[in-house]
């Protein structure tokens, strides 16, 4: 969130970093309590009409939905907006510290197999994510799976020979997990396993420019 | 980064929509391999003043850097920029899933007073990264608590009594990992009572909408 008020400070596009700030406020206030639009505007003392874009936005970014206010007398009842509960960390960039944490303070808790037992059901588990049907073949399998992957950012390259198939990503989306310890690639080893049914070895590029690489044979 | 592709193209903003499509090119670019201004402009068939704003922004993001081409012969050697390492995951949507499964799985691997004491290192470690001096008040030591959790998303507010002090926050940055397993909420309260040296209890709301909520008592 904040790289991109950056770039539109960068760009000086005043418009936006102000519908920006407003739709911000908005969240936060309904983070609180559910308001109508009118409450919404006399909170932040502007029209109804200044409100009403950014709550659009709010709603179809799945972070805030409108319901009938109960036990408001005779008459329509008024419509309330609240925070869509779950939706608390849209904007957090805790998860990857707090994950690197993780990962650093395994090892005084663990035997390394088993914290490669419990990556490998990790995998396991994000493969279950993934869309698939038992009728795919292995290449539609193979498809959903980097598909899946590159929706959480891995952005990721296909390259196939007779034999099999190399998988990279120049942007492992666990990158910094990925250099602390490398038993994350072998949760997404697993991943590859499972999902495409084939055999997987990691090959992982891990000093200076990281580099993912998973060479994926398909099995008869 | 795609919300904010989807509040440009809701606001139908065309350049910075490209001048956003041009940067995400370059950086993949840089990602596989280190180029200069002419040869960027050469990929992507387009002039090298085409390049310049964009590669100045990833610059000044901390994605890129630039440095003298070795071994180009005679003459003052081009500047050649490649993405900076440790930066892979910087569009990373993938440490929120990670860390569930990895809260999920651990219960079948270590017992329930396991899983507090790693919480509670994990949250000292935390702590680590707030940066206090010895010399600090309590009341400073809070305030760099609360700025470093803003910094990654929490929104916190702080409300002071005669006998204690209530923060709270309803975007709690670990939301999901919350909802989860509540042992992420105690490595948060060890994290407040390593950086302020106060009594920390952690009365946090779980059901519904969520609310973290640290009662912090000040030791004489």
């Amino acid at each position: 969130m904040m790289k991109s008020v950056r770039f539109w400070l960068y760009f000086g596009c005043p418009y936006q970093t102000g519908a920006m700030k407003t739709k911000n406020t908005i969240l936060s206030l309904l983070r609180r309590q559910n308001l109508t639009v009118n409450e919404l505007a006399d909170r932040l003392g502007v029209t109804r009409n200044a409100i009403i874009i950014p709550l659009k936005q709010l709603e179809a970014d799945g972070l805030v939905d409108g319901k009938s206010r109960r036990g408001s007398g005779a008459g329509k009842p008024p419509t309330e907006f609240g925070a869509v509960a779950g939706t608390e960390d849209s904007d957090s960039g805790a998860y990857k510290p707090f994950l690197q944490k993780v990962i650093n303070t395994l090892p005084s808790y663990l035997e390394r197999h088993e914290i490669e037992k419990l990556m490998g059901e990790i995998g396991s588990s994000l493969a279950q994510e993934v869309k698939t049907d038992t009728s795919d073949s292995f290449e539609a399998r193979l498809d959903a799976a980097l598909q899946f992957l590159d929706g959480i950012g891995a952005g990721t390259s296909k390259e196939e020979t007779e034999t099999h198939i190399t998988i990279r990503s120049y942007s492992c989306p666990l990158g910094r997990a990925v250099r602390e310890d490398p038993c994350v690639c072998s949760a997404m080893e697993r991943f590859f396993a499972d999902v495409t049914g084939g055999d997987v070895r990691e090959e992982c590029k891990r000093d200076g420019r990281l580099l993912c690489q998973f060479i994926i044979t398909p099995k008869d």
